[in-house]
């Protein structure tokens, strides 16, 4: 196809799609003559990764070409472009980062406690066991005088989710395709996972509380009364 | 305790507390002089409720303050709080709203479809309706050909991870201490959820393909002789 047929079918501007080729992002066409060239259906899917990190993932120019890069270079690697799409550093990915022995020092993040108390090995690199950490002192500035035990049954749902998004990863087999759709599944799919949370939280409210919605005090008693040994 | 104890307890400045106050946020403390007042713990907690309604939440001091009169009103109703927490208008949170039958006329929403299919009852005024339907369309238009039905196995994980905030929230007598905590669970603590489901994808990645950190044709061929039948 043309590339205003690609523009089309992509939904990105004419000028942005020369602008990544400029730059490295889209590899050219192929040449059909000295002012034209013919792109086919990995260019299309290429655009849409590229749109999907920085769109979506919120990267540069520069750090999307470099996920393209090295997409491209560990091509068969699924935990390489699960990695970098994650943020972890390249070399961070793949490290087994041993996480600190439980007789040897504390890094005294309570990200680390919990990690380990749950024998998950992650590279130190992630950028999400900040998250954490600052999240449990955010709480507990609010009141909330819960350490990171409180998140474990959390984390115990959270990998089965992560479970769900390998499975969906794992049914592609074009590196690149895999790479958009972890981009998509990481970072799209969060607002849909915290709406799912909210409408269970009234659902689940609805079956433990729902019949109750005006206090009653005469079903209180019932209970007390058939509550009590006969 | 005096207002300036209550400022440097709650870390709230002194001028937003005498606001609160002017504008019922806050109830007034007991008079002890006629420029003086006695405050409590009971203080302290409603100024944490309002820190989180407003800078948590993100509501405005009115609809904070809407909240707080209706947590008031119906305090021994958990499912009622609830809902104000999610943000569902009065009256929608109690309000059995039936979803669309099956064989009546179809909202069209997807959400709907999701939640017949769950068997999930919520009010139809709950905000999170519209999340799951505007994501579902963002990602179709990335390319991500999937309907409701993909968010299945999703939910069903979501209705447990709900099913901890609410036993979390059943620990809690007080009433006004509930709705703190449900704005602390269900707003603060989702960074920390997303941030589990991001180091669980790479766990759970590194349990199955960590080994394969570089392309290793070797071990495929190995795969491959051991499968074929023989």
């Amino acid at each position: 196809m043309r590339i205003s047929e690609l523009s089309r079918r992509s939904g990105v501007a004419n000028a942005t799609i020369k602008y990544y080729l400029r730059e490295g992002l889209l590899p050219p066409g192929r040449a059909t003559a000295a002012t034209q060239a013919e792109y086919d259906d990995t260019h299309l899917r290429r655009l849409r990764l590229i749109r999907a990190l920085i769109g979506v993932r919120g990267l540069s120019v520069a750090a999307a070409k470099q996920v393209l890069d090295t997409v491209s270079e560990y091509q068969t690697d699924t935990h390489q472009v699960l990695g970098l799409v994650l943020g972890i550093p390249q070399g961070g990915a793949t490290s087994k980062a041993p996480r600190p022995d439980a007789e040897g020092e504390q890094h005294g993040s309570e990200a680390d406690a919990l990690l380990t108390a749950l024998g998950w090995e992650v590279s130190e690199y992630n950028p999400a066991l900040k998250v954490i950490d600052e999240t449990l002192e955010t709480l507990r500035s609010l009141g909330l005088d819960h350490d990171w035990r409180f998140l474990l049954p959390y984390a115990e749902l959270a990998r089965r989710t992560a479970r769900l998004d390998l499975d969906e990863l794992e049914s592609l087999k074009d590196p690149l395709e895999m790479a958009e759709r972890a981009v998509l599944l990481t970072y799209l799919l969060e607002p849909a996972l915290m709406a799912l949370r909210r409408l269970a939280q009234e659902a689940e409210s609805m079956v433990r509380h729902g019949e109750t919605t005006s206090p009653s005090p005469d079903s209180c008693a019932t209970r007390r009364l058939s509550d009590e040994p006969g």
